[in-house]
């Protein structure tokens, strides 16, 4: 496709996703997919071999509609989209956020070198450099929690951040409770809602708080406001906030500031928000509640899925294999939603963070050349832990007319240790029944003389099946998530870094505020009749 | 369309949502909506004057994609279908559970019975039984509360339940935090996962706790199976569960029991799961944790809205108007899902059972006769608070390739009546004013000569906007959704009452289940070869 911009150049209009080779024949494949309601589709011996494994995860996927002719085309999908290659070049600090011919963020994308300091480490020089800067902050990080561990005056630290700040080490904390130690509470607060703040307030001891505030800007409205309510409250208290708030921001940013922060931990725009998590954003807040030890086994971990998030190898490199899946379900079988869901209640809110992660990222409408993609991008992803997600959406995902493909986690110990034997098995058992059960269950459907009791069958899932949720092993799940969008974005060949799309609601909002004050002054005319439209609804509720 | 049966016998295949005439004229009007991108197409005018009115809730919906043309067609599909008729047989006790000419459950709906104690009673003789029965429940829970608060022994309540059962309850509980009192904590356990109540055990001191068992069968596997873990806890104690324990079940299931129970509390078959919310299953929750008046006043508010749905006027029936823009949204302009964003805090895990209520009542894929259905039902439903969402999934809403309609909720004052000016506006306000401008930003959208900065607009959403989250205010809001889903399936014809597509992973959760012991016996062959390749998987691991 050739169009001709407003002087006359001949401009490609043709995003290049569709135009792989790989992209027709799975088009046909997708034509007639495997039938895993079919008899015997789904034998012991495609269980046992549709499996690929790393970092002590198994990947099984015999309940997926592949074929070897599907698996061949997907790989063949991500080598013509150099998906690998783009994911060295990325670990290496090459600039990939960026919309070509026109104005972007236009940087490198180097969250991986946030946890670069283990076995094999990246030696591309904005790699290498990225990485060290990240190991000065852990050397100030182990040296502060030591401190704060000596002085024993901290019983509780509230998390100051919205967006992927908030959601990627919300869901690393809450995933380790198990760990929790008495006097190391943690509490999180993003909302602008004067609720949020009011409900933790009601929690802490001031004098016993520290708070960590986080902002690679140093100007996110919520999260500056959220700072300024605590910081009155501190004064109410007579306390002096500027002794117990910490700072996690950007160089420079207004938040760097050692005569308002105890301490000032640093961010670099080489590392979005939604992929903070093991930055200094989530570090702070795990090695405060868990100690410094644990936070390290998380980024080790971490580390471990960046390397095989480098091998050209669907056998190992599960962030890959996962992120083909998603495409042969979502672009060539046509499900416009993917739910995640993990059975451990240790991962509760994990799906809210992955939906960021994914949404954010892949939620575009452009390619990397500023193109109208012609093909669907990034899917809506939502979950709830199982088994009560079982009895919630799955009636829809069983027997409803939108099939959802599956993500599924599963462990086959608790992270707890504590369990009962009731009626012969116990409740670890009882989960994993479930868990491979509903995968079965979904592949093959059943048929039946009444309607109602028919299950159509042939909805996908896979499983990621690890031993149990330790810090090392969710490291490796929260670097899996992150890869798995990566490599969408580079398949679809889209600009997975940026959020443009967030801007117009943020530039509506403060015309909106601004008639607070104008109501409150009587001026007239209203300097946005529309917004004041709105407010006006406020009046007689 | 006419088929026939085995026997030769015709067989009508033609279901009727979309042979409605309505249907017709609503799928002309779809092929080219309201354009709300155009030049002045939202203007202050339609702001001010597309909205309805009931229970304390203002439903704005100018950021909708209707025209007078397409509202009329919507009533008149509501009318065609005669979903206000049908509202008020369910209401009056008609036996509205069924699947005609198959064998189902096959008896009436009556949750609305739960809380018919105020003004304009139904008189219908099913329903008035059901809500005297219903009152005498609500005196023994009274009574109850009031001598558990005699007895100042317990300081934490554990509900032991799951599915609609846990989350309805959750959400209305979680709702009304900023009304806790010291010494009424409450804990909720669903999940099979031992980490689940792992996670509580650590919380409570058993001495001080009740737990509250809900089942309406006595049998949920999950939840008999919490329930003795947390029995053999109590006895590892020296208690004696017998007298802390309270049982909410159906009267003759294995839990009604007083030689087991404290007391036993009933439910009846005519209130689904997903709708017992305001029966005996979050009853003793709210009334425990906040007391019997805040529950009493929950009560109230879902009554009012029951009474406005019965109203054949989309001025004042907002479930009935919330469910045809739903179904404009969803069946004639194509949008897969449905997000509910409350612009509150407090209503955090709304979403969670908005997405059980409608999933498992909607998620249907045969109408009322048994026939496949041949157009979309129930919306896969999903949502987390704003502004938190901002920063999380409205890259997608606003610039991704999959519209998503929003279901938005805001409150004109804080739930806690704390807040802060911050550079002259409240924190209230500034929520406020990103709620309106989401709203406004997402249907006009933008143009640019930079494609990364283009906003497509024409993304619908409406806004419930009310005072404050009253226990009032809040009761109304859940039976909305309530209503909301029911008139879908009314529409639609399908049979919003069963979930008959949960059971075939049960069945297969037991054939995998009963392999544990197998495997510990040694015992060869398997009884289930597929089950077992995927319990070989553990190994390895």
């Amino acid at each position: 496709m050739v169009a001709t911009n407003a002087t006359g150049t001949a401009v490609s209009t043709a995003t290049q996703f569709p135009r792989y080779k790989a992209y027709q024949k799975l088009s046909r494949l997708a034509e007639q997919p495997f039938d895993m309601t079919a008899e015997g589709a789904i034998t012991p011996q495609r269980v046992a071999s549709l499996v690929s494994n790393a970092c002590g995860y198994k990947f099984l996927y015999a309940t997926e509609r592949v074929t070897p002719e599907v698996m061949e085309a997907l790989k063949q999908l991500a080598d013509e989209a150099q998906a690998v290659d783009k994911m060295h070049r990325m670990q290496a600090g090459e600039v990939l956020n960026f919309i070509e011919g026109y104005p972007s963020e236009n940087r490198p994308v180097l969250h991986t070198a946030m946890r670069d300091f283990f076995d094999d480490p990246i030696t591309a020089p904005k790699a290498a450099e990225a990485a060290k800067l990240a190991a000065a902050e852990h050397a100030k990080l182990k040296k502060f929690i030591e401190q704060v561990e000596a002085q024993k005056k901290y019983t509780d630290l509230v998390a100051v951040a919205i967006g992927g700040s908030d959601l990627g080490p919300k869901a690393l904390y809450l995933a380790l409770q198990h760990l929790r130690r008495p006097g190391h509470r943690v509490h999180f607060v993003s909302n602008i809602d004067p609720d949020a703040m009011a409900q933790v307030l009601r929690d802490v001891d001031l004098a016993k708080t520290l708070v960590v505030v986080v902002s690679k800007s140093g100007s996110t409205l919520e999260t500056v406001s959220n700072e300024s309510f605590l910081r009155e409250r501190f004064a109410a208290k007579g306390l002096d906030a500027n002794k117990q708030f910490i700072s996690v921001t950007g160089k420079g940013s207004p938040m760097d500031d050692p005569s308002r922060y105890l301490e000032c931990f640093y961010m670099w725009d080489y590392v979005g928000g939604r992929f903070s998590g093991t930055s200094m954003g989530g570090a702070l807040t795990l090695a405060f509640a868990y100690g410094y030890d644990v936070l390290w086994e998380v980024l080790k971990g971490a580390h471990a899925m960046d390397k095989t998030a480098r091998n050209n190898d669907l056998k190992t490199n599960l962030p890959l294999l996962g992120a083909l899946l998603d495409i042969w379900n979502h672009n060539f079988l046509g499900h416009p939603t993917l739910a995640f869901v993990p059975y451990s209640e240790c991962l509760f809110r994990f799906p809210a963070h992955i939906q960021q992660v994914v949404m954010e990222s892949n939620g575009k409408r452009i390619d990397k050349h500023g193109r109208s993609l012609d093909f669907d991008s990034g899917p809506i992803v939502w979950g709830e832990p199982g088994t009560s997600a079982q009895h919630s959406f799955y009636q829809l995902i069983h027997q409803g007319t939108d099939p959802v493909p599956l993500e599924l986690v599963g462990f086959k110990e608790s992270a707890y240790g504590q369990d009962l034997d009731v009626q012969g098995t116990t409740s670890q058992e009882k989960l994993l029944a479930n868990l491979f059960a509903q995968a079965l269950a979904l592949a093959t459907g059943k048929k039946s003389d009444n309607p109602n009791k028919v299950f159509p069958g042939n909805r996908p899932s896979h499983i990621l099946l690890g031993k149990q949720l330790t810090p090392f092993a969710l490291g490796a799940l929260f670097a899996y998530v992150e890869h798995k969008v990566v490599f969408e974005g580079f398949i679809w060949d889209i600009n997975s870094f940026d959020q443009e799309g967030v801007q117009l609601g943020k530039v509506l909002a403060n015309k909106i505020l601004a008639l607070f004050p104008e109501r409150r002054a009587k001026k007239i005319p209203s300097s946005f009749p529309v917004g004041e439209a709105f407010l006006n609804h406020l009046e007689g509720l």
